[in-house]
């Protein structure tokens, strides 16, 4: 099915997911001219080669000029810049929407700078790899997972259709939520998760380097599916984990209460209390794959 | 290739393991018979259903009698029963091995309960999946994976190269290594990945029933990564961690510190300790992919 729900389409950032949504543009929106904007040059360079977008731009106030769709898809800590060099430059009636994965965070740096003339849709495509960098995206990418935006009380309902038919357009099932929930859900579900995999895979490089050689050799036993989770893009990920700091904090706690719990178990040779945690965690397994979010 | 190592193989033990190696010696040798041993009516009935075994009974002592060769690939609480009671039904000659995962543990429950008439060879092919029970095996487990043969001083050379002649029949590279450095290099690169996984999967269900149905839904960031692992055989891994103790506690140790060492920087909002700390775990994904483990 081809669409066209924006004529022009600015991306301000262009890694992973800016460049995927260049894709799904460029495949069902063939009437949508799409500009990309990127601080560094490889970046435009790789855009340019990979022809992902009509125009590429190190500049975000051109970028924007005369769009009636921004989508911020840069790590969170340059909200706040982006924000205060689009802002004079936004079309009137223009829709600005994000992609950050913490809502709260992306709220206070956008909103405050754009323009009652615009509309400010902040969202979060559930979706990635540990690949960064325009190279690595694909249209597919969106496919069958979740998107949630958390629209402000201000919010126009108009807008938040927009972006909802633009994510449902690249296979995503939309819901809206209030951006606080979305932080803790979020926390739970993937801030924790990475942060974990991050700690163990650098507790295991500081194991001294003949250890090393065979922990990558033995990978295959687990932790190699840690390594790829550490392997995702580290300033995008200081900029969430610092973004959700209450949140991670109380999760953080929590987890260090329930694994020192189990290793307490381990110490005493307590088989039962191991043994039912680790039949508790399989059923939840068996709920995502039921989801047919496996 | 059809060749044929061993006349009778008694497999104790039929799960993931022990039926992925039957299906391996149905389809590269042919002649060798195959005897399946489990506890459960229901695990011998999917036994014979598959067609992966020429005989099937609850005896360990049984099922061993004129073997050639016996695996052990039970749980690692049950391998001192079946050593006693496999001890004086074993042929002259016949090689034992098992496919535990802690080596040192195996050896001792093991080892003393062996006539000296037999050969041990303690192994472990590092393989698996989220899966158990005899449905779940299929032959390619193994293919490109390592196994590890830990011999003790008194294991017989002809007997290990049998050993790694079999494993070589299912795909795999084969190393030999003191039980003692096994069982470190494993609790970095599988028992405490596992153990964490566990630990967060179960932090997460206990959040309240309304988060949990999001926590399902949302799992696609990262989260259900962790599910997978912390889905695998509970008693298996309970004897896991128990049998490993030393090893666990020791690195569960570090992990803590590591953690807490990354939780401070959140709270301090010190960016640049995550960064850098981000980018060191991504270089070892890149060894692991280069070592072709991923």
């Amino acid at each position: 099915m081809t669409v066209k729900l924006f004529d022009r389409v600015a991306l301000i950032g262009i890694g992973l997911i800016g460049s995927s949504l260049a894709r799904v543009l460029r495949r069902d929106s063939p009437g949508t001219a799409i500009v990309a904007c990127a601080r560094r040059a490889e970046t435009l360079d790789a855009v340019r080669r990979l022809g992902i977008a009509d125009e590429a731009t190190d500049n975000p106030a051109a970028a924007v000029a005369g769009a009636d769709l921004v989508v911020v898809a840069t790590p969170l800590s340059a909200y706040a810049e982006i924000g205060a060099r689009i802002a004079p430059a936004l079309a009137d009636g223009a829709i600005v929407t994000d992609v950050g994965s913490v809502k709260g965070a992306a709220i206070q740096a956008l909103q405050p700078l754009l323009p009652s003339r615009v509309h400010f849709v902040p969202g979060h495509p559930v979706a990635g790899t540990e690949h960064s960098g325009p190279e690595s995206g694909f249209a597919e990418l969106f496919r069958d997972r979740w998107c949630i935006l958390t629209p402000t009380p201000e919010t126009a309902p108009e807008a938040v259709a927009k972006i909802t038919a633009l994510w449902q357009l690249a296979g995503m099932r939309v819901v809206t939520m209030v951006a606080e929930h979305h932080d803790k859900v979020l926390a739970v579900t993937s801030h924790l998760p990475h942060l974990i995999a991050y700690t163990i895979v650098g507790t295991a490089t500081e194991l001294g380097s003949d250890l090393q050689s065979e922990v990558v050799a033995y990978s295959a036993g687990g932790f190699r599916d840690f390594t790829r989770i550490a392997a995702s893009d580290p300033v995008m990920w200081r900029d969430i984990f610092l973004a959700n700091r209450e949140a991670m904090l109380e999760l953080l706690q929590r987890f260090s209460e329930d694994l020192t719990a189990l290793q307490r178990a381990i110490r005493r040779g307590d088989g039962d209390t191991l043994h039912e945690w680790f039949t508790r965690t399989r059923a939840i397994r068996r709920s995502i794959i039921e989801a047919k979010q496996a």
